[in-house]
């Protein structure tokens, strides 16, 4: 039987062999434990032709163990540490990766899709606790100056509201939505395509640091790793799976944000979409998802976001409202009356009974209650609407 | 039996006597015919109190077939003429609001919406055939650059591949819909809340003498006809249900143009909305119909709306693609190749494997591919990236 630290010195070894994602890997330690499924990996065992070349060309380099071993020392000096399914902080909710299955899925990327096996991490904050009410914020690394108001304020709104936000650390949306949430003094989780000892991009140095100290910085791949290219998409699958639900703010017709979107899809998460104007080449991947899935939901702000992602009964938006105004509440019967009320000349009952085809002793009811209201005047016997300054703005010919 | 003219005078006394769209006039002319409808209001047996009430009122002020004649001959005058359902010009499609009941409707508006009896035309072209192909553009009145913007560019794209822009005449949205149609030579109709003598707003005088030269004004009401409040409500069915379909473009929370896209839902007609920022009260309603609504469809250009509208095989919008770039189309194992080809030194093929996880070989055969294409270049038995001028904007680290 091995230990603890074998196996999770197992699964460190196997991430390395091969790409986190990877189906065959996946299955072989669900099937065997990971000790087992690494010694019929480096034995030159794997269930198929690619994997086992994979395998061979990655050993050509090191002995599994012996990276794995010089990964976790890197990490433990840096104040990282692996977490595992084993471990009481594993983010359950990535286990939902099992059931994702991208539709049309061409690309390696889009295939190999299997759970996570170990995370890095770093903060001082456990992982599952932090994730259990997060969101995530993603969109373009061009964003414009609307993305990113409305990314800050995303951020902003859901850590005052005491939720996670979660990103993947780019420029853009990312940090905006990383910033929001900092400036709110709430916590936020940066999921990374790379070591957590050297996070990408360097620009955001300053932010990642911040985040390391009242977040956390996450990734699936080794301290030291680099980010290259399709680990960007191969992590994206962990930001949708491992929140409560996701929002696009920006993303141009390609755009990785989008595919963190088809993968909250495919794992049944709230995926949310800000709207733009049509007119910016930074919301075409918006508003192409939103015609595109119908599960996708259009959301403006952050009380319809947790309303996605909320508890039942709890975090409901209120329905958006224009404000009201006193003839709102008017039956059909005193509206026409109104309606035919001269605003700069008097006119008595029969003129209006006429005007509106309201019966004289119906328009006589309803002008005491309009006078009533501050609707009307009335002087010598006849009527005139009241001065505007009474009135809501915008008079009567709002439709 | 009676004669065309005789009945087409009693259905401008009918829409004279109670506003148009309610019911209960609308039932009696589909079984007695408008004439014997007529007679039967004016000897006061209307079938209900309230339209026997209305009538009465209306007729202190005048006998309804003296008020038609004077009516016909006013319109005559000033070169309008009415249409009725014996006309040939008649645009059946509004025959299909005998279907429109509005979802918990209470205001007597959201209630009377039976088909109109006659419409008012000014203009040279036959309503039918100007109206066949036609796409309402309906939105706020304070309207935002953006929303004026994106209106004329509809307006004008429509009217360019020869569809007819139906709107309401109202300043903003409707004025830039109606004036991108002019600009692009086409044809453009307003459908007014009041007399087509004196179109409302004045502000719009030299918009709607162009419309009426070049397309069509058309009311319900009769020349001389005041713009009442409830008329817009009462107009704005005819506009979602005389269109094959309608597109807002800006609207506030409390807007009558989202009104007219909940009759055009109502007479299942394609209810197109153009999202906008989310920062922008004018698109408000715009974002509350596509949460509301799930058979509203997020649209963001001509090419979208003709979609939706648009004879089924003719008019199909193309998908929304970024640039293509040399590598979309490598294979996954050319793809990881070139992923870890540095940029800034050479790396020999062995290197490359290890890092790749692809066998030595494999590695070969995909350098000498990448090198075709120009994505990578060799010098000394080593790889590295071509320069950037070579690649595609944005390199490697794309998501």
């Amino acid at each position: 039987m091995s230990t603890v630290e074998e196996r999770r010195l197992a699964r460190v070894a196997l991430t390395w062999l091969s790409e986190p994602g990877t189906w065959s890997v996946w299955r072989l330690v669900e099937r065997l434990g990971p000790v087992a499924a690494l010694d019929l990996l480096v034995t030159g065992e794997a269930p198929d032709d690619r994997l086992r070349a994979a395998v061979a060309a990655r050993m050509a380099s090191g002995d599994p163990r012996a990276v794995a071993a010089e990964a976790l020392d890197r990490a433990e000096r840096l104040g990282a540490r692996v977490v595992t399914p084993e471990d009481e902080e594993w983010p359950v909710r990535v286990g939902d990766l099992r059931l994702l299955a991208l539709s049309g899925a061409q690309r390696r990327v889009d295939q190999e899709t299997a759970p996570p096996l170990v995370f890095w991490v770093r903060g001082q904050w456990p992982l599952a606790e932090i994730l259990d009410r997060s969101v995530s914020v993603v969109g373009a690394r061009a964003a414009t100056g609307y993305g990113t108001h409305v990314a800050t304020g995303l951020g902003y709104g859901l850590a005052e509201r005491e939720w996670t936000v979660v990103s993947g650390g780019a420029f853009g949306i990312d940090a905006a939505a990383h910033r929001g949430a900092l400036n709110a003094g709430g916590v936020t989780v940066a999921v990374l395509a790379c070591g957590v000892d050297r996070p990408y991009p360097m620009g955001n140095t300053a932010l990642f640091d911040r985040i390391a100290e009242t977040g956390l910085l996450v990734s699936e791949w080794p301290p030291g790793a680099e980010p290259l290219r399709p680990r960007f998409l191969i992590r994206n699958r962990v930001i949708a799976a491992a929140t409560a639900g996701s929002v696009l703010v920006e993303a141009s017709a390609r755009s990785g944000a989008t595919q963190t979107l088809h993968r909250a899809l495919a794992v049944r998460r709230p995926a949310m979409v800000v709207p733009g104007p049509v007119t910016s080449a930074m919301s075409v991947g918006a508003h192409e998802l939103l015609r595109e899935f119908p599960a996708a939901r259009l959301v403006t702000g952050v009380p319809q976001v947790l309303e996605e992602v909320g508890r039942i009964g709890a975090d409901l938006a209120p329905a958006v409202r224009g404000p009201e105004r006193p003839h709102d509440h008017l039956d059909d019967e005193a509206a026409a009356v109104l309606e035919v009320v001269p605003r700069r000349r008097l006119a008595g009952p029969d003129a209006l009974a006429a005007r509106a085809g309201v019966e004289v002793r119906v328009v006589l009811r309803k002008l005491s209650l309009l006078e009533q209201l501050g609707l009307v005047v009335r002087r010598d016997g006849g009527y005139a609407l009241a001065p505007p300054a009474k009135l809501a703005a915008r008079g009567r010919h709002e439709t």
